[in-house]
């Protein structure tokens, strides 16, 4: 286990993106601002119902519960403020499709410990890591001031986020393994996007 | 719907807790002080994982992820202090054999909606008002003052706790409906405590 600082900085070494969202994404999602941010909100509950998840699964895992439950209550927090605004607007919290996004890089998490835990990290860290580069180029296109303001206000919790996941990685499994792992989920990830899903989500 | 603060007075007005606990388990707490801080840090989280499962279950539901997002953060606030009171007195967050409390009244919730929800309402109040009440004899009997402070803080949340709840069930069914299934909710969360499980837990 190596707790010192220089480990958060590893991620901004590695691809965690390999290919950069297109201009395709950006239109659709600045011409859909309500859809996008509808979708938002859910994206912030569900990566809370993430980090609880993996609380419960592993919990006696040393050191876990500790980073994972401050890191639930932020993402529940970004989705009170988002919802906030929803209701401001008159959107109500309604149900939207999922794009298969979410899905594939579920089913690509192996299924026997200890990688499981490995790559769920990495998966987790992988979606903040999309999160934080699509709401960068929401905080810089969005011509909505208040999106504009609360996208560039999250983006930095984001960045935060996929550090901790890194981290969470990265005290717990060997340096080499680590890496080879997160590229081949990148890969994935990347891939999960080259197919434009023609709903607009953060993730599509 | 009935926004009116009444309404959160309810509560005191209704038999919650048919019985109360008895001097045997007090006696079985205060000589687990350990355990039962253990128990409790479970307690929280296990609090917050269903607050969270409603507002997923439930997210179309208007008024409800504004309630139960941030009565989850609070619960998971909680779980972060006493965890650090373990973690400070040499204690690993371990797992712990659950009593059949949890699941008796789970059983007992209706599997069909709407009464899904207005039991799934209930059964967390009953539960927070249980947890309100023990915390409440932890506060007084416990010979360690550190904790004696901590359940002191915790139990009142605990009384909002189910205050929120009773709101979310008053403001979406009958008055009549909720205090009948109540009653017939409270009888079993009581039976269920009346056979006392011997281990020392937050509801054995």
């Amino acid at each position: 286990m190596n707790n010192s600082k220089s480990q958060v900085a590893g991620p901004s070494k590695i691809r965690w993106l390999i290919n950069k969202t297109s201009e395709d994404w950006i239109d659709l999602a600045i011409s859909n601002p309500m859809e996008i941010l509808l979708d938002h909100a859910h994206c912030e509950r569900k990566a809370a119902g993430v980090a609880l998840q993996l609380m419960f699964r592993y919990v006696s895992e040393p050191g876990l519960s500790e980073v994972l439950s401050p890191l639930a209550r932020e993402e529940l927090e970004h989705f009170e403020r988002v919802l906030s605004i929803l209701n401001a607007r008159g959107q109500k919290l309604q149900k939207l499709a999922s794009p298969p996004y979410g899905l594939t890089l579920a089913k690509n998490i192996c299924k026997d410990e200890p990688l499981r835990m490995l790559d769920s990290f990495l998966v987790a860290g992988l979606i903040e890591a999309r999160s934080h580069e699509r709401m960068k180029l929401l905080s810089i296109h969005s011509p909505d001031v208040e999106l504009r303001d609360l996208y560039a206000d999250l983006l930095k919790s984001e960045a935060r986020h996929f550090g901790i996941y890194w981290k969470l990685a990265d005290e717990r499994f060997e340096r080499n393994l680590l890496t080879s792992r997160l590229e081949e989920l990148a890969k994935v990830e990347s891939d999960a996007l080259l197919e434009m899903h023609h709903q607009p989500r953060m993730h599509s």
